[in-house]
Parts: structure tokens; C-alpha cells; sequence
């Protein structure tokens, strides 16, 4: 028998009880030993949860579970940085496993928890920490271990995927459909960390991190999130044969790692361009296997609960046959992140102009001299003094753009850069 | 160091070497030992392969592996069952892990196979027989413990997607998709087995064994291929909102499995309808992790032999540490299939009818009279005497079709039924 400490009774937690209770039996035989959740730690003993767990394993003390030695297996399911963190240090510390759904841990202090899970001879499992029910850790350190895995494409927040596929699909304005996610329960109250790109950057950073056998420090991602994308370029998007999708990449490329998160054009006939709603995808490709994509619910109680009881699983595995799997863990040096100006991409810019002859020559003029080519152009006639301009460049480097930019934003007839959206080549 | 004793230098193999040159160093890192290619089992030692493979390892003599105490992980890659079958049976009674990617073999022989290795405390894997490179073996057994599965869905066979394809989207008749299919490699000089479906039904027969904790024999399976699709089905089902695709379906039902291969009508909107070409999808369903679809390349040198040498890191680092997962093999009894007859489904029927007044009311009745309900009925206005009837049915079993479908014959105005197609409720 593994004794289990449960930290945090929320919509995982309840859905991890449920899958044992449903299935336990059939779980016990998989691990070899029975999993028995012994403690659970919640703020609040008393608040009627509606969940089905008995009152006596609940306690609001850490150290009913940390500093209790029958305890094998601490199940980290609070969420945040602190005290999550603290609390699997010192799980870890003192020989216990742990399984975490805990992508902020995870992303800030993987190498430092992969270092002391080793130390101490336990493990450390968090395939719910991306991309919820959808397999992507264990795949990617195992299924494509005899891979150089070069690109990883992800769309792995679901809040942001709704927002925009209600915005392409339906018509609706950003904030109408922010506020339905919210109704259904697909964005928090306080949407921030999804809407800003934050979120998806800590899952990719896991992500890279595992698949290129580095450590991908978040802050050094570029991050930009879905707050500036408006109907208007959602509908060009959709007339160049695009739509927008808040992409998480992360690129192995000869001259260093390329990770950032950005809304981006992606070509609609591309698998990627299909995933609506709330479901995520990671798009990879290995020099062996090629290009492969898994899709599924990204988050959600029952499918994080589905990876949260895999990994107690494969942890309860090893703890019945007192095994420790040091192989898991690798410990390479980090690598430093292109810079954003350095990334290669084609570009959607859009631009108010006042609709003055000439003012079209301008514009290409100055990207001209910054070496900015073009692939597209539309200047759509309208009976208003200011005009719409879409252009769409060829590939070239960030930094010309930015410095284009700049130029334009100082010529007379420009009135305003709407946005600029990166096209990313799939 | 682990020393391998190969079968088999194809494609695949070929591959596996190619891989293990590129990126030996790591594997070994994540393998814990060297994995060593000791020597390589094959038909002519002295044919020119136009690999860099040492001719020194090269026999053709099955006990130079079988015998050799040292080799203690044999890969087979001959494909096919006999000889390969017995080699896999020799090996693991002399103790030696396999790795294969022998679907037939596998799917006839499993259990067998699963015995002997518990028995004789080796393991035996065989990501690579089913989706080539796409993780599902392994997903399944892990990823997806903590679910019930309840359904499987798969395009499981690169070279009838690949016909099917080319029939819908280039409108191009069956002879001459499976002819480009040949000459691009896709399709095999004897295809019959990718067309007939039985390839698809060895995949799908282990798929369910692992999903349902079972072992299912293919025999049992329903089995039906795509020699029958004409262009105007795929039209037909085209006009209707479906596109038609070889489908491995396998459902674990209340009143028992539900396991069968054949054409289906897919709703186009459906993530498995825009799986096209050579490409394979496992689509699945499981209780708590709801829907997960992965997509990929199915077959191929590259892509399998990712699988192959994932399998052989994965077997390596037990036997580097001298550990055997005996919990891996579960020998549950084997559980009846549900008959087809006894199957539900919505069906297409295209029928060729005398254009007189009241056939239709002639067809209905005897629908009526087996209470198959219909959903739609297509009567296209042509200036011959012969014209096209296309009714879709509501849900029913499908003994009520078969009967129908009898009576439907002896009709005077009836001149052939040309095709019955399941409609797939997804």
C-alpha cells in the first residue's frame, strides 16, 4: 500500500478522488500496490466541499502530511507559486515523490525540484501541468527519445483558443466573447496570465525544455498575448486564407533556441488551424517521426485529473518496487534564447492612412530601405478620409520590421499602426 | 553495454541504424548502457544494401542471435508471420527481450507471446506495429491508466487514405489512386491486404486488447474493404456533409465489444475527416480524459523506426538495470465481440431502380415493414431508365438492414444495390 498526501481539494483534486474511486481496483493491479489518499491538505477543514471525502482526512496543517514518514506520495494539486513550491521542496526533501499539475512550479523551478527529486532518490511527475489530458511530457521523454525533436508548435491555452475561435467563427467582438469563456468557465475571473500569452509561456517552456534537454528560463520567452487583436484582423486574416491562433513555439534551430508566444497567422488548411474552442494541440516535429499532433481537452477537471492519476501511477509503480528511475532526470546547461529581433518571420501589419495620393509609395519606401519586401498589399478604396492598409512581407528579421515601424509611425499620413502579427510558416 | 541481435535489414532496419549513428551518444545517456548492434539476421549476407552497415555483423544464420548468451535484446523486423513469429517465441525462451514492429504477429500471437515473456521475465514491445510513429501503445498503457476507454476510432492504414483521398479531393478513380499510391511507395505490388481492410484489423485488434484490457482475435473481427467505393459514393456522401474513410472502430459497450473495420461516412467537420492522404489518427474516447485524437505519420522508414528504436530505450534501460515490468502484461479472459448483426448504425444505401412511378413506395414499404426508419432519400431527375436511388437511414441494427436489403433485391424495379456504407456517429 502508497499512502498518498493530497495538498489542495479543488476541481482536480475532487476529480483525482473520483477517478480512484471509480476505477481504484483496476489502478491498484496497474501499480502493483493499492493508493490510498491518507491526508488531504486544505485551507478551510470545515467548508462544504460536495465532494465525497471522508472529513477525517482533512487537515489545514502542512506537516500532518510533510513530516509524516508513512506518507510516500505528495499529490501537489494547490496551484500558484507559494506555498506550492515550498511544500514540494520539502516533499522532496524528505524522500517523498511528487506529482504535481503545477505548471508555474514547474516552469520557475524545474531544474532546482529535478535536482533534489535526484538527490533524494524519489521522483517528480507533471504531466498535468500541460495541456491537460492530452499525453505530451511522457511522449516527449519517451515515445520521441530517439528524435532530435526540432519545432514544437502548441496551442495550449484554452482560454484564449475560445475567445479567438469565437471571434473567427461567430463574429463576436474580443470582450462578448471573453465574457461567454467566463460564463462557461473556460477563463477565470482574473483572465490576465492567459490573455497576456504568460500562461501558455510557462507550458512551452516546460515543453522546450523536455524536448531540447535544456532548461528554457520563461523570462527569457517573448510573450505577447491576444489583447490586441481585433474583429478587423481576424477578417483579413480569414480573406488571406488564415486565421489567428495564440501559438506557442519553440524552434531548435543551428543558431540557438527561438521560444516565444505570440498570436500568429496560421495557414487555415494546417491541422493547427482547425483546433477551436477550448481544445489545445502541440504540433511537433522529429527528424525521425516527422510531424505529428495530438489534440484534446488542454485543461478542465477530468482530464487533468486523468494525467494527475497517470503519473500516480507510473510514481506508484516505482515506489511498490522501491525503484528509482535517476535516468529520468537530466542536467544540461542552459541555453540562451534568440532574441526576438534576431527571429526570421513574415509579417501582417496593418496601418491607417490618410487617403492621400502617394502616401502608398511612402510606406513602401521605407520598408524598401530597410529591406522589408512584400508579399501582399491591400488598400481597400472606402469613402472615408482614412483608409485601411494591409500589407503582408516576405520573411525577414524582426528587427527590420521594428525599425520600419518606427519610420513609419513618423511619416505625416500614417495615422495609426493597428497591429502587426507575425505569419508563422508551419 | 547491451548487446543487440537485429532481424531483418529493410527499410525499417535500415532506419534504426541510421538513427542509432545519429544519436547514439544520447540514447545511451537516456539508456543508461551503450546499446550495441552485435549482429543483423538476414536472407543473403552478400546482397548490396547500399547501407553503412559492417558486413562482419551480417548472418544468415537465425542461431548466431538465438544461440549467442550475449545478445540479450533481439529487434525483429522481418514482418510477416513465419519465420518471424518462431524467432520471437525462441528468443523469449532463451531469455532475450524483443522489440518488434510485426502487427500480424503481434495481433495473432499476443498473449502467447506475453506469457512467455513474463515467463522467462523479459518484455516485449511493439510501438512500432501499429501508427508508426505516432505514440499509442504506449499512450494507452500509460497515459490513459487512470480512464476507462470507451472507444477507439482509427485511421489505421496509410494506403486506402491515401486512394480515398486522391478519390475525393482529385476526383480520381479508384485504379488510378492505387496505382499513384503504388508508384509513390504508399501501396505495396500486393495490396490486398491494406485494401481488403485485414491490416487495419491486426492494428485495431491490439489497440483494443491494450484499450479493454482483453485480448481480441482478429478473426472475430468484422472486416470490410474499400474495393467497393465508387466515385459516386464519395460525391454522393460529399453533397451530404461526409467524407468516406477506412475506419477501425472498436467500442467497449455495455452488451460487449464492438469491434470492426470498413468504409464509413464521416461528418466533414469531423477532426478524423480531414485526416488525409498517407496519414493515420487514433481517435479516442476515454472516460475521464474525454476526447484525444493524435495524428501522423503511420508508416514509412523513418517514422516506424522512431518507434523501434523508442521501444528499444525503453526495454534497454530495464535490462541496463536489470529490472523486469512484470505488471506490464495483464491476461484478462477474452470476451466475445458483438456480431455485426447486432451493431447499431445509420446506413447509406445506393440503389439502382427502373425510373416507374412508385418504386419509391415499393422501397419504403419494405423498409417500413423492418421498421428502418429513413433519414433522407436522394432521387436524382436523370433522362435515362435507370436512375440512382440514395436513402441515409435513421439508427437501427443492422440484422433490419441485411434483411431489408434481401427483400429489397427481389423488388422486379430494383436493378442492383451498389453500395452500403455505415454512417459513423462520432
Amino acid at each position: 500500500m502508497i499512502r498518498i498526501g493530497m495538498m489542495g481539494l479543488g476541481t482536480v483534486g475532487s476529480g483525482v478522488f473520483s477517478i480512484l474511486a471509480k476505477h481504484g481496483e483496476n489502478i491498484a493491479r496497474k501499480v502493483g500496490c493499492d493508493l490510498v489518499i491518507d491526508k488531504v491538505l486544505v485551507q478551510e477543514k470545515d467548508k462544504n466541499r460536495g465532494v465525497m471525502v471522508d472529513s477525517a482526512l482533512l487537515t489545514d496543517r502542512p506537516a500532518d502530511l510533510l513530516d509524516d514518514p508513512a506518507i510516500q506520495l505528495v499529490v501537489e494539486l494547490i496551484g500558484g507559486e507559494n506555498p506550492a513550491y515550498q511544500f514540494i521542496v520539502d516533499a522532496l526533501k524528505r524522500g517523498k515523490s511528487v506529482v504535481t499539475a503545477n505548471k508555474l512550479v514547474v516552469a520557475k523551478y524545474g531544474q532546482e525540484l529535478f535536482r533534489l527529486a535526484r538527490d533524494n532518490r524519489v521522483n517528480i511527475s507533471y504531466e498535468g501541468s500541460v495541456a491537460g489530458g492530452i499525453p505530451v511530457i511522457r511522449p516527449l521523454k519517451e515515445s520521441f527519445a530517439a528524435n532530435r525533436v526540432e519545432k514544437i508548435l502548441g496551442i495550449l491555452n484554452g482560454t484564449t483558443n475560445y475567445i479567438l475561435s469565437k471571434m473567427s467563427k461567430d463574429g463576436q467582438e474580443f470582450e462578448t466573447a471573453l465574457q461567454e469563456a467566463q460564463a462557461y468557465g473556460y477563463a477565470e475571473r482574473d483572465p490576465s496570465s492567459d490573455l497576456s500569452g504568460l500562461d501558455a509561456a510557462y507550458k512551452i517552456a516546460i515543453l522546450a525544455s523536455i524536448a531540447f534537454e535544456t532548461f528554457v528560463d520563461v523570462n527569457s520567452i517573448y510573450v505577447e498575448g491576444i489583447e490586441g487583436i481585433e474583429l478587423e484582423d481576424i477578417d483579413i486574416a480569414a480573406e488571406l486564407g488564415y486565421v489567428i491562433k495564440l501559438l506557442a513555439i519553440a524552434k531548435n534551430e543551428q543558431d540557438g533556441l527561438d521560444i516565444r508566444v505570440h498570436p500568429a497567422f496560421v495557414a487555415k488548411d494546417h491541422p493547427l488551424a482547425l483546433v477551436n474552442d477550448q481544445y489545445n494541440a502541440i504540433y511537433l516535429h522529429g527528424d525521425a517521426v516527422n510531424d505529428v499532433m495530438s489534440y484534446g481537452r488542454g485543461a478542465g477537471q477530468m482530464p487533468t485529473a486523468s494525467a494527475v492519476v497517470a503519473d500516480m501511477i507510473q510514481v506508484g509503480k516505482d515506489i511498490c518496487q522501491q525503484r528509482v528511475d535517476t535516468l529520468n532526470f537530466h542536467f544540461p546547461v542552459e541555453q540562451t534564447l534568440k532574441n526576438i529581433n534576431m527571429v526570421e518571420n513574415s509579417y501582417y501589419l496593418r496601418l491607417q492612412v490618410n487617403d492621400q495620393p502617394g502616401v502608398l509609395a511612402q510606406i513602401t519606401k521605407v520598408l524598401g530601405d530597410n529591406k522589408v519586401s512584400l508579399a501582399s498589399v491591400i488598400q481597400k478604396h472606402k469613402l472615408t478620409p482614412v483608409v485601411p492598409i494591409i500589407l503582408v512581407t516576405h520573411r525577414v528579421k524582426e528587427e527590420a520590421v521594428n525599425k520600419s515601424i518606427k519610420m513609419l509611425k513618423q511619416l505625416p499620413d500614417v495615422i495609426a499602426i493597428n497591429n502587426l502579427i507575425r505569419v508563422e510558416a508551419l
